[in-house]
């Protein structure tokens, strides 16, 4: 494995990016070991500790003996060689330091702070979550490679569709869809209380079901080890079928939302649907760089409360407070669309939009896109038919 | 969802063993946060705080507003109403806890600390991971009904071999059939360095390829985020296809390898795979209750030396130094067998045992199996064609 010299230079800007805000901040080193973290700086998984001084270059400290096609890369048994390495090469042993004290282990945070004789860090996973909140251009490419692939398999959904499936046999077929087009299977989200296997299918009354996770929505699952989505409920003439299977075809990915129907739906659930779409529509109409997340949401809350839907918005029993989140990476990245939000969506920022639907009886329905902030406005990265696709 | 009176009683069976090791160790309680050990000491999976004393009956304190059929359900936004709530029960504030320090991040850790005001810890991951390794008889059952599937899905492979396949369109036809044999998708692994999708199918010499992961093997992948297994190479006459996929079909799990191959395999796969055979023989026949790890290490490692087959065992690049582990609700559970290990493998313990080997130009051979100790030897799980199954 070669890195491309595009890759190399993408990376020489990610690590910019991280240094940049360092040497503001006055940090003098940072220590990654989380796959996802690792994968962005170094463009390769490999487990051990990515080392980062505030100005100069980093050093992989890598434990599985992998060949990589990085520079700078030194084999270790355990991190206590880190700091003995660090004084062989006469790199001064830094003073603070950064961590991913979000995502690491307790006892490995306090494993490392000991080696480096320090008893507090600042924490690297909220710093790399927003650097990596705005993508460079390899990495929107990436999202465009994606979302080609992701709009290929759903077009092929009313081709696997057969009357009297359940929503898991629909769901197995899309899966296999997914992985013979590309899909890398593994879908990417941060923290613990996110897990998800390949995506969500939800019908009829499951989609009113609430699950554990900070999803948009929720479903019952078919095990009480993996309680989300589908059910294994046959799927009803008239319900609607509401497709948001992952977009993991690159390492960035994509997030997109479609809505079929066994044969016709209600037309409430039309309805519902078109309200969606007009909140994409006007999304994208009043869009400028730096609009403010809070309002997006409350824009899309506007148009909701005027059709007097509100008791459907996101889900019934449980309804999501956000309507939208950035994606990378990890399908669920900074910032998100609240109410309360303070943050702005700022150009380069790739998110996804998802005003959903619950409707009892019928299922849920909605657009969901992904979408890319540019220098003037948004641009719509995801380009699939969005009315509600009859299977017969 | 109700539960039935089985896994009642199981539950608290669960619920004692955790009790009896606080009151013998003197700690006065326990918070567990992860899903794995939240599914195992209340049946279901949610977002929140198990709390539980040393004697008495837990609280599950909940984050998310899901039904649930267990009693003692406190909702709560966040933990800092534990105590608060801990307070008005009339339920004394611990002076020592044990917290999962290995698996929760440093952030939560800290913050949770904080909210019982203590300083220090005790590392329930360890605890919870050495009563989980001895299994209930509800567990065993579940085990057993995994292994039922697991097997049923291999039994066909034959069935979707077509020559000319790629190792990843190989696999992919076993994951749809897995998932409509009712394997839950997700395949749980203890560990950030333990991602894997649903399981390892590795042909001819990507079988050598390091991955940065601890499996026993390794394997490409097809992009650099997942790397490791199939890479989608064509799968070539007389090369073996060895299919250690997940066996996921119950909360607790089987791990189960068997070995393919293309037309007919060289004398080298055949001898060596019959060697792994040997191996498992001889494993029942002198084991006893309470079996060293490290003596099944050195008693699998005597006969691949008489058999002059070192260079090829467990890996060539790169040598896995187990060569099994306990499994259960996590793939990877303790003990592992080491060579080094100061464990024994105790009545009750289900635990997976795969002498592999690796021939270069050839493929992986070796069988895996899913044991049970019993209180006279050992029990085999995993019952399945264990001799090299030719496709054509």
């Amino acid at each position: 494995m070669q890195f491309s010299q595009e890759l190399k230079e993408d990376l020489s800007i990610r690590q910019r990016r991280l240094q940049d805000a360092m040497q503001t901040q006055g940090v003098e080193a940072c220590i990654l070991t989380t796959n996802v973290n690792i994968f962005y700086v170094s463009g390769i998984v490999y487990t051990g500790y990515y080392y980062l001084p505030a100005a100069g270059e980093p050093i992989h400290f890598i434990k599985s003996p992998q060949a990589t096609p990085i520079e700078n890369a030194v084999y270790i048994r355990k991190p206590e060689q880190i700091t003995e390495i660090l004084k062989d090469k006469g790199i001064p042993l830094p003073k603070n330091i950064l961590l991913e004290t979000d995502s690491v282990a307790y006892s490995q945070i306090v494993r490392l702070l000991a080696i480096f004789n320090l008893s507090e860090c600042l924490n690297a996973s909220v710093w790399m979550r927003k650097i990596r909140s705005v993508k460079t251009d390899y990495e929107i490419d990436q999202v465009k490679q994606c979302a080609r692939r992701h709009e290929l398999v759903y077009s092929k959904i009313p081709e696997i569709y057969r009357k009297g499936m359940t929503d898991i046999e629909l769901q197995i077929e899309i899966e296999r869809l997914m992985r013979l087009n590309g899909s890398v299977g593994t879908f990417r989200g941060y923290g613990d209380n996110m897990e998800i296997f390949m995506g969500s299918l939800l019908v009829g009354d499951n989609a009113q079901a609430p699950s554990p996770f900070d999803f948009a929505l929720g479903g019952a699952g078919v095990s009480p080890i993996v309680p989300l989505g589908a059910n294994g409920s046959v799927i009803q003439e008239g319900q609607a079928i509401m497709v948001d299977m992952a977009g993991n075809y690159s390492p960035w990915m994509t997030d997109m939302t479609r809505v079929f129907s066994a044969g016709k739906t209600s037309g409430l659930a039309y309805k519902a649907h078109q309200v969606s779409i007009d909140i994409h529509e006007k999304t994208m109409e009043v869009f400028q760089p730096g609009f403010p997340c809070a309002e997006l949401y409350n824009l899309a809350l506007e148009i909701v409360n005027k059709e007097d839907l509100s008791d459907y918005f996101m889900g019934t029993k449980q309804q999501a407070k956000f309507i939208g989140h950035g994606l990378g990476l990890e399908i669920n990245e900074p910032p998100v669309l609240t109410p309360r939000s303070k943050e702005l969506l700022v150009e380069n920022t790739v998110f996804a939009l998802e005003p959903k639907f619950v409707l009892p009886g019928i299922g849920a329905v909605g657009v969901e896109n992904t979408y890319l902030v540019t220098n003037s406005g948004l641009e719509k990265i995801t380009l699939f038919e969005e009315q509600i696709i009859e299977l017969n």
